[in-house]
């Protein structure tokens, strides 16, 4: 088994500055090609810090990812301690002088002595170019076998120089088996209770599988890993445990891995040929922002109305006024009437539409905060519901979205 | 100065199944009062390393905070493992019983042996009581005067127990001084040439305070901290450094702490008591979303339109086709007449339109992916600029969304 440790560096991880999601990226990469993550530190820009935790991990880690660290200014330590623990002179790379310089010139900003030294690199290390910024990746070969990866800290660039430079090294680097990883998503059925109705199944696991429970609001995600196997047949043990598990709760289990939802809707609007708009309330544009996120939404995503004053609702929506005054804002029938709006307005197959009270102040009584109605319009009508999403604005948002989106894909399902 | 170390622990952290959250609130609010995190980990559901990570980090740490591996199912271990570690017998706790059949019942779920496994607690520890789930936190006195606190890891069951407990019991347990961080927020310099700009400043800054640039789209954070110092000489030295700052880059300063450019347009429009509408193209809605992320949107802001499809700038934004035709969906002449479009339609007295290339794909020779025209529209005419926005689609919608936010931020900026 290949085993890796993962180290962020940066002041600003330690105090709660910034949330690290390089780790999880690079977590994940790694898991699919058969590297086994063991630790994932986040430690300061202390050049002791750097030293010691390389030290200490080093002997246990096959691979070690650093990220962070690596930008033109003081506080960034990572090169020159790496450099340092290695015995290597810093040299500079003419191919990434000159990718600094087109970078900052495209971007109308001076070459200067900071950036200078952004293309200095330990002599010993192999540098790996990156094509996103101007800081680059380092592969530094240890004694013993072991590897030390340097990485910027800037997600995308990080992100694309792990797929194009540090994975396909890796691949060739080391002779691996995979790692398998499949989740069942079950929902409807609390994790203690399911815990009971799955024990003989769950006991009589064989041993190189291993079974987490991962509760979160209405779900329990259920994920069988094997580590270091052959990939076919620990695929098939997986595909034969999740049948049993199948028989087992066979109404609970709503779906399988990590896609995303709107990932699925994406898939099938594309595959079919349809198209989509939304109407937006309180969401106030994120929904539209998950579709047009992903690569392609074009094909299908007509656009959006983020239809957050009440008369922008009647005037480019077509929302009655009376159906306002009568049923209100925050009611079935004005996100029934803004997702036809906007399905006729922008001439779409399907439609979705939210209408709710984020919060903090606008809830009363009878329209508490957290209360959103969500409708989807299709060719063959409109369906509203209501949905209690929390109580804080930045949840109420996002599970409007999420809620909202499921329900779109619930009716594309049903109608596949 | 006193130390702390956070643990979470669970194997779908290190295969990067979620993001770890819980962890960057605890280091936020140890901060506040004056604790400082040396360290971050995550390691697996594992016997071995838990008890060797406590080992390790006991040495080093006068606090160590773990989440996770609290829940009833049979990968959840930290809790027999931690009272192994200190020689502590499991035994049943009343209060906690009584929790957990009160919850489950209210949630309709029988209690069960996998329950009653959760009210279980080391003998030896402080049970920090949950008031909003099944699973305790826990509270140990390790040799030489360390604190070991265990956590669950569902993040709100934490965070109050974090507020309600673990806060209190830590500042009368220490005697504390405060960590201070404050931030300053600059606009439209890149981070070397800034540093290059404000060198001298930096080299003279007094030894207990350390300053760390946080490079994002478009703007740069300049963060001074000082650790374990009296509170209020150390904000005055911060305040002071902060004025000299000030007079070194007058122009780029664009606000303080966490504020956002989009928070500080919010707060210039509220108080005006002007409106804004968007039209946005290749940033899909990401606009609309940062303004109704805030809390009084709906005090100014109108509504958007996401005008994906090329014909939905025609008739619902009213772009003349002929332009369109003539100079491109990605030009000045669009930019302009959508945010014109959308100022007209949506009633506001300012209007943001964005129209570019996300990519991956669609991108020219004449129009790479990565060009971006934005627009504002205000009561005296409209402006449009392009910007080059990077070379992946979420860096692309992310620095157009930050440039043209800040673009009406400039506008009102200098209307004031």
């Amino acid at each position: 088994m290949i085993n890796a440790t993962i180290i962020t560096i940066g002041d600003e991880i330690l105090i709660g500055q910034i949330v690290d999601t390089n780790s999880v990226s690079i977590a994940r990469r790694l898991n699919t090609i058969g590297i086994t993550v063991c630790e994932k530190l986040s430690i300061g820009d202390s050049r002791e810090q750097i030293t010691s935790t390389l030290s200490r991990t080093l002997q246990h880690s096959d691979v070690i990812i650093i990220t962070g660290g690596l930008g033109p200014t003081k506080d960034d330590i990572t090169k020159h301690t790496l450099a340092d623990y290695f015995g290597y002179s810093l040299i500079e790379n003419e191919d990434v002088a000159r990718q600094v310089e087109r970078m900052l010139s495209a971007r109308g900003i001076a070459f200067n002595s900071l950036n200078r030294g952004q293309a200095l690199v330990p002599d010993g290390c192999t540098v790996l170019f990156n094509h996103h910024g101007t800081a680059p990746g380092m592969w530094f070969e240890s004694e013993g076998e072991r590897v030390v990866i340097s990485l910027p800290g800037v997600p995308f660039e990080m992100e694309h120089l792990m797929e194009d430079e540090v994975i396909p090294r890796l691949r060739s680097r080391f002779s691996l088996h995979a790692n398998i990883h499949r989740t069942m998503i079950t929902a409807g059925i609390a994790e203690s209770m399911l815990a009971e109705r799955i024990a003989a199944w769950e006991d009589a696991l064989p041993e190189f599988l291993h079974l987490a429970y991962l509760p979160a609001p209405n779900i329990v995600r259920l994920r069988l890993s094997a580590y270091d196997v052959d990939e076919q047949s620990a695929r098939e043990s997986i595909e034969q445990e999740f049948s049993k598990l199948y028989s087992l709760i066979p109404d609970n289990i709503v779906g399988f891995e990590d896609a995303s939802v709107e990932k699925l809707v994406h898939d099938i609007l594309s595959s079919r040929g349809n198209t989509l708009a939304v109407a937006e309330s309180c969401t106030g544009g994120a929904i539209a922002s998950k579709f047009t996120a992903q690569a392609g939404a074009s094909a299908y995503f007509r656009g959006g109305v983020v239809s957050y004053a009440t008369d922008v609702k009647q005037s480019l929506l077509g929302v009655d006024a009376h159906i306002i005054e009568r049923e209100g804002v925050v009611s079935e029938a004005t996100a029934k009437a803004m997702a036809e709006g906007v399905r006729e307005l922008m001439q779409s197959d399907y439609a979705i539409s939210t209408t709710g009270i984020a919060g903090p102040s606008g809830g009363s009584a009878e329209h508490p905060v957290g209360e959103v109605w969500m409708a989807v319009a299709t060719p063959e009508g409109v369906e509203a519901v209501k949905r209690q999403c929390g109580t804080d604005r930045g949840q109420i948002i996002a599970r409007a979205t999420a809620y909202a989106i499921e329900m779109l894909y619930n009716k594309l399902k049903i109608e596949k």
